[in-house]
């Protein structure tokens, strides 16, 4: 019988859940001792890994594992993610925020309070160029929708090749630069590894135009006093963050008062705890038959 | 030899893409008396319709043809109107507005003005239900953004069928009542005749279940008063208006401070000068050649 440990910020929702409709072959337990698998949060379960002598398996709650990937901390356990429902909201996030911007929504928001009827010139979003970092479940998502609503889609990877037919042209992180020429919009969806951090920097921003800039990813791949001097440097016309280097984003932190800086608090995609059950109910399924597990990470790629 | 009176807010623009590239057979005037052809705003030549003895073609710069179609103007020359480009820019004022509601755009505006760090629940819109009136161009434009965006689509027009496979389901107008039973959202995209007026009003809207209510056809079709009962009652949670029954809104209009309502001033589709040109320069070269034009509108259906 394997034991399994629920470490979460919505642990009672997951507890709930799980109620519901147990999974035959698993037992909950409080014990960290005991505990063979864990449905966790990584930033959460990451402090504690030393505390679980029987570990053997690590179901993420999110997406994003880096937390458990650091070089300092133990690899001798599966780790999976939750991977095909994000993409949805990445997409509604993006899309909602680079229309708000470009159809002057907050503009408007004002006049009305003003009692104000003044129309604003505007452009289409149709033919933009959308360049998209990280062609993965969520980066290919995004392409579709973009897709849908007019967009020129480019894809950049580690590879410089890819499966999803929207994306018009993909090309290798070696030619970024290139890349960013072209955006009219770019959006990081990359993962945190050693090669990300810092990838858009001010020598990386210096080659957009006037592009809007969109981090849905994780913080490491921007350089904060890189898109600092290129929104001075008008290279970036507005950025939309939704994730840091440290968050909460400190008080004291200079994007908070930046007029051509969004920020939003790590919400552009959120799993909600039933899309992760069903998930997990189908890897535990997999686990308990001794099957590979579905959306397995890898350490050392880091994703 | 045709003689051309351009009559617009954007006078200059139209003069300046015609002296750049003019129209063989057709030259400017000033003299409404000798004027064969118009190329003008709907609301500013109505007024002036029987200053033009020679008139036989008015090409309207506008979708929006109902200020000539009024029972008391003369109907005796070919009236076409600009159809095709607005699809794109009402898919982007819908989708955008819904986004941005849905996903809490305002209130984390307003939180980074407290440097506060504070993530809201909140759901996707994918699998919601997008009950759009009207099922020409734009209707059909809009069906296919949504669609690429996760929404179900019913569509609502006269006869109950329509050729775009977006639509999930299309009633015909006298089941308007059980659309709106299905809406998360509604978009009324028609056209202003006498049987749009006051279709949406305190009874249809009844039927709405916390709907997200969108106008962007015409203000005729919104009972204003019929709105306010609706949004006190829950039936409509939030009102998206582009269009009113008097533009620009008026001062004192209750509309302007109502917390559930956001008023935009007519801006949710606009003709770019360029693309009503190249399809006033293609009508032309029909007109000319004695050849159907697009777009022609029926007096007597109004669109």
């Amino acid at each position: 019988m394997h034991k399994l440990m629920i470490v979460s910020r919505q642990q009672a929702v997951y507890e709930a859940l799980l109620a519901e409709q147990p999974i035959a072959g698993l037992t909950l337990t409080q014990q960290p001792k005991e505990a063979t698998i864990l449905l966790a949060d990584p930033p959460k379960i990451a402090p504690l890994l030393d505390e679980f002598p029987a570990l053997e398996w690590i179901q993420s709650t999110f997406a994003g594992i880096d937390a458990l990937t650091q070089p300092s901390l133990r690899r001798d356990y599966t780790l999976s993610n939750i991977r095909g429902c994000f993409g949805q909201l990445i997409s509604e996030y993006v899309l909602g925020l680079a229309i708000a911007y470009q159809r002057h929504f907050a503009t408007y928001q004002t006049q009305q309070q003003a009692r104000h009827w003044h129309p604003k010139p505007y452009n289409t979003l149709a033919g933009k160029t959308m360049v998209i970092l990280g062609t993965g479940s969520i980066g290919s998502h995004l392409a579709r929708s973009a897709k849908a609503l007019g967009f020129r889609l480019v894809g950049v990877n580690r590879s410089g090749t890819a499966n999803e037919p929207a994306f018009d042209t993909i090309l290798p992180l070696a030619e970024l630069n290139s890349a960013l020429e072209q955006a009219d919009l770019v959006v990081s969806t990359l993962p945190a590894t050693a090669n990300t951090n810092d990838i858009l920097n001010a020598t990386s921003l210096s080659h957009c135009r006037k592009a809007l800039l969109f981090n849905v990813g994780r913080g490491n791949a921007l350089c904060e006093t890189g898109l600092l001097s290129a929104l001075d440097r008008g290279a970036i016309a507005h950025a939309f963050l939704d994730v840091f280097k440290q968050e909460p984003l400190p008080q004291s932190h200079p994007f908070w008062q930046h007029p051509a800086i969004t920020i939003t608090p790590h919400i552009a995609a959120e799993s909600f705890p039933h899309q992760v059950m069903a998930i997990f109910r189908d890897n535990a399924q997999r686990w308990l038959n001794h099957q590979p597990l579905r959306y397995t990470v890898d350490f050392q790629r880091g994703y």
